[in-house]
C-alpha cells in the first residue's frame, strides 16, 4: 500500500456534503467509487474536513492507501475521467505513510460570500453566494476584529454537538468588498472549526451589517457561550473550503 | 406605450439561445412570458444581439414597449421575481421612444475564456470555459494583433449566412492570462459581429497557441475570404456577451 494525497475541488450544490452516507450522493462516496473502479477493491478515503451539504470546496484535501499493484496509474487524469463534472481532483501525489489529511492538518481557511445587491442576483454567482442585500461593511469589519483571536465559540457551535472544548483560535477574519461592490467576501482562518461555526459567525456578522445587532451585543453573545442568543445560521451555498493548512515540512510529499 | 430598456445577465447553458423559437426554452421567450404575465397581453422584446445556444451574457440589452397602465410597476424587482434563476434583469429604465436595443447600438464586447490546465477543469469554471490545455500565449497575442482593425471577415463567418458585407472593424482584441494562470481570456470589441465570428476567431487563435497554425497562415486565411480554410468553430460555453455599446448621449435614458 502507498499513501496518496488528493486535492479536490467541488460544487457542493448537488452533494449531500462530504461524508459517506447510504443512499446519498456525497463527495467521499463518488471519490471512493472511482477509486474502487480502478483498484478493483474498496478504498477508504479520509478527508481533512467534512463539508456540509451544499458547501463548496476549492481545495479540500484527502488521503487514501493504494494497493501496490496500482501505483503506476496516472491518478490525476484517471480519477478525473471517472468523476462527475461537479467535482475534480486538482492534484494527486504520493505522500509519506504518516501523512493524514485530517490529523496532520494545522488549520483551514474558509470563505463566505455575501451578495449585497438588492434587486437581483447575477445568475452566474447565484450558486455561490448568500443574497443579503445592502450591508454596512464597516460594521462587519468591526465584528471581524471582535471574533479574531482565541475564544470559546460555544455560542457559534450547533447545539447538540459534542466536543471536548469549544475553544478555537481564529487567526484571521477578513471582510472585503469586491471591486464590483456586488459582493462581500468574509475569510476565516483557524486552527479548527466547530460544526457550522463559519455559517453561525456569518449569521452574526450579517446581523451587524444590517444594524440588527450592535458590536456590544456580539461581544455579549460570544461571552455568553449560549447558541440560542446568536443570530440564525447562514445558508450553506455561500461557504467554500478554500484551503487546508499543513506544517511547512509536513505537506506529506515524498522526497 | 412607454419604451423600457432592460439589461440582462444569463447563463446560456440551458437556453436554446436568445431568439424566440417554438417549443424551445430561449431567453427572449422566458422574458416575453414574464412581461406578458404582468401586462396581461403579449409584449414583443427586441434584443441587441442574438446569442447562440449555450452562449452566456453578463450585459445583454433589450427593449420593449409597456402599456401605459403598467408604467407604475417596479419592473426590476417584478421581472426578477418571475424569471428563472439562470437569468436576471440587472437594470430596467424608461428610455426615449427612438431607442432601439439593436439599431442604436454601435458595437459589442465579447469575452471568450480558455481553460489551459491539462489534467483537470475546475468544476466551478467548467460551464464557462473551453478546456484546450496548455497554449503559447505569445502566439495568441500575435494573432490578436493580426485580427485587429478593419477586415473582411468572410473566413470567420459561418457558411450559408447572408449579409450585405462581411467587413467589420475589430477595435480591440486582447488576450490575457488570469492571475492563477489557469485561464486565458480573449476579449473582442467590434462595431458588429458576423454569425459565430468570435467562436471562429477563437478557433483560429487556439490553433496558433497550439502551434497547429502559423501567423502567416492566419494572415492567408483572413485574406482568402474562405471559411473552409479556417480552423473549426470554438464551442459556445466559453463565450459571453460582456457589453453592448451605445453612443454616449444615446443610451436612451430619459432625462
Amino acid at each position: 500500500m502507498t499513501r496518496l494525497r488528493l486535492d479536490l475541488a467541488y460544487i457542493g450544490t448537488h452533494f449531500h456534503g462530504w461524508q459517506l452516507q447510504p443512499n446519498c450522493r456525497t463527495v467521499q462516496g463518488c471519490l471512493e467509487q472511482a477509486l474502487e473502479r480502478v483498484c478493483t477493491q474498496p478504498v477508504r478515503v479520509h478527508g481533512a474536513g467534512r463539508t456540509d451539504s451544499g458547501v463548496h470546496a476549492l481545495n479540500q484535501v484527502a488521503h487514501c492507501d493504494i494497493p501496490s499493484a496500482r501505483t503506476g496509474v496516472p491518478w490525476l487524469r484517471t480519477l478525473n475521467s471517472l468523476l462527475p463534472s461537479d467535482m475534480a481532483v486538482t492534484s494527486a501525489r504520493w505522500v509519506r505513510p504518516d501523512f493524514h489529511a485530517r490529523f496532520t492538518s494545522i488549520g483551514k481557511v474558509y470563505s463566505y460570500i455575501l451578495w449585497t445587491r438588492k434587486d437581483y442576483v447575477l445568475p452566474q454567482r447565484r450558486p455561490f453566494v448568500w443574497p443579503v442585500g445592502p450591508l454596512n461593511l464597516v460594521f462587519l469589519q468591526a465584528g471581524a476584529s471582535v471574533l479574531c483571536g482565541e475564544h470559546d465559540f460555544t455560542s457559534f457551535q450547533n447545539v447538540g454537538t459534542e466536543v471536548a472544548s469549544a475553544v478555537r483560535t481564529l487567526g484571521r477574519v477578513e471582510v472585503q468588498g469586491t471591486q464590483s461592490m456586488d459582493e462581500v467576501v468574509c475569510t476565516f482562518e483557524a486552527d479548527g472549526f466547530l460544526k457550522q461555526m463559519v455559517r453561525n459567525l456569518v449569521g452574526a456578522l450579517v446581523a451587524l451589517g444590517r444594524c440588527e445587532l450592535e458590536l456590544s451585543g456580539l461581544k455579549r453573545i460570544l461571552e455568553s457561550r449560549d447558541r440560542t442568543l446568536a443570530p440564525a445560521t447562514a445558508p450553506p451555498q455561500g461557504l467554500c473550503l478554500e484551503k487546508v493548512l499543513y506544517p511547512v515540512d509536513s505537506s506529506g510529499q515524498m522526497s
